[in-house]
């Protein structure tokens, strides 16, 4: 049986499933893999932080957080610690970074995630920001220092998407991908199919809890994009950044547009696609009018998918969950479990 | 580098895929994945068989087959070794097992991998019969001898199917899995949407080499479930042998069951399904009419797909190719390159 010892920066949404399911699960994961996860620190700048080299009571944490919204009703041997010293000081190995994203610096999960390589701790991250811009080098620095990196949650949620493509489909010579990677949008073109117009979708994705109030990072495929990113990054041999994405959103797209696709019979999908043709790259999100036929038109709703071309295999595709609190936690997981069986 | 010394037994259309991926791509296995595999043997009862412990040379014995459909032209130091034979006395620590597949015995490949197990060889297999049949025994046959057994290519071809399952969606908790786990009826069933009769739909399958002269291992559902059992054995920890699966094939839908489903917006599926209530499992093959919201009512043509329903991530779906030369023939290289990872 082996223990790993566990500090959250963050526990928002996704911190909170991982909780959870590190609650419900932690007999069958030892049982199943002979791996044990103690919490023994968290730290969020909201809620608040704590820290036991003991090992904290997540029963309790959830508790206090779903009654009262923060921690400060909660004591520990150690309290008020930020995210960096909880990194640096604790007795944590492995560190989940689930802090906020932020497309445009990466700041701050880059420097957590930098100082917990350094200190030679595991790192797994459901962050994009991070990711997508700054990959190549902390991926280095993770083999550098003999640990590793998680990242499956920043595509997809829990769909595991990343690990089927690098541990597997790589073999088969990936040559293009395509997906819808953006839940929200995809939400609100089934909406606008069903006769909704734009405000309308937008607003009652808003009131399902899948766009945020302000949606232009969804809407205008800047989420999308910093996918595209992460995916041509690892499963494609690149080294693009955001920059390098051509671009745009979907929020133009009037009733009128998709009521003529409908009739033509296809479907409006935001597609993120990256295209490899002789030597050179081309990584794009952009509205696309899809054929039934084609693997990504019929897929409605909140849901991810993504398209694999290969030259082995033709076309493979992967359609799961990309966001919500316990799948996006399970991300987490199934990166905890590579690291314990690596 | 590590190189693996290779015997093939068999070398119809997915030996001669498998040859052919060998020889693309050796230097691309070495530079990515720092791995070699030498094809020392190859028995096929029909074609011939030759053994060179020094190897073999590929070019020259595709060449041949595509030729004249046999070996006999080809010289080698030893010739005319049968597969125990070639499985005994080569030096081959690595067995393809690509023999034809027999659902009611799973001879003579149970026999092929139960030598080679115990002769701690390496063995991978796209052979449905010994694995639908003796999964469980060979399994650990092969754990008590420290080799590994590849089986990926039984269900779904390369589609990384039962990697999918194993290695990351058990974590998740599967609670059932659904598919389309035989090209050939989807195919009968999409040309029977776009108007064609049973006869003409199969007649159609068996020109575009979908189909075989006698179908009645795809349209009466054994293939579907032997992949069944193969998929509740391995992924939901059942010991399902054949006569478990409640089996209903698809001959007897006419086009008015199929225009009748059309008409209310659904399809017809011959569905593969195992669902676990109660601790207890149920396991079927039948034809099933899909609301179009159902992650497999849109999948048209000679695909393959299916949907893991997990308790973490709720549905994913991989959809992907269920047969083909080269397709099966990645499957076996996809095992071979976890063995060597591992």
């Amino acid at each position: 049986m082996h223990t790993y010892r566990l500090a959250f920066i963050g526990f928002g949404n996704v911190g909170q499933g991982l909780a959870q399911i590190l609650l419900e699960r932690s007999e069958q994961l030892k049982i199943q893999f002979g791996v044990q996860f103690q919490v023994v620190a968290i730290s969020d700048f909201v809620k608040g932080s704590l820290y036991d080299p003991e090992g904290l009571d997540l029963e309790e944490l959830l508790k206090a957080v779903q009654k009262t919204g923060h921690l400060k009703a909660v004591t520990a041997p150690h309290m008020g610690w930020d995210a960096i010293q909880t990194i640096t000081e604790s007795n944590a190995d492995l560190i989940a970074e689930m802090s906020y994203t932020d497309l445009n610096t990466g700041e701050p999960a880059v420097t957590h995630i930098r100082q917990a390589l350094n200190l030679k701790k595991h790192v797994v991250t459901i962050n994009k920001g991070p990711i997508a811009l700054a990959f190549p080098e902390l991926n280095r620095l993770a083999a550098d220092n003999g640990v590793s990196l998680g990242i499956e949650g920043t595509v997809m949620s829990g769909t595991p998407t990343l690990r089927l493509g690098q541990d597997v489909l790589v073999s088969a010579g990936i040559t293009c991908i395509q997906g819808l990677l953006n839940g929200t949008t995809n939400y609100i073109l089934t909406q606008m199919e069903a006769g909704a117009s734009y405000a309308e979708a937008l607003s009652d994705a808003q009131a399902n809890g899948y766009a945020e109030a302000d949606p232009t990072g969804d809407v205008e495929g800047y989420d999308a994009a910093g996918k595209v990113v992460i995916l041509a990054n690892l499963l494609m041999g690149a080294s693009l950044t955001m920059n390098d994405v051509d671009r745009t959103g979907m929020s133009h797209l009037t009733p009128e547009d998709i009521q003529a696709a409908s009739s033509a019979g296809e479907h409006w999908k935001l597609v993120g696609s990256i295209t490899h043709e002789n030597g050179s790259m081309k990584a794009q999100v952009r509205p696309q009018r899809l054929p039934k036929t084609h693997p990504l038109a019929n897929i409605g709703g909140a849901i991810n998918a993504v398209t694999y071309t290969t030259e082995l295999l033709g076309d493979v595709t992967l359609i799961g969950p990309g966001a919500g609190r316990l799948e996006t936690g399970y991300a987490l997981l199934s990166d905890m479990l590579a690291i314990h069986k690596s």
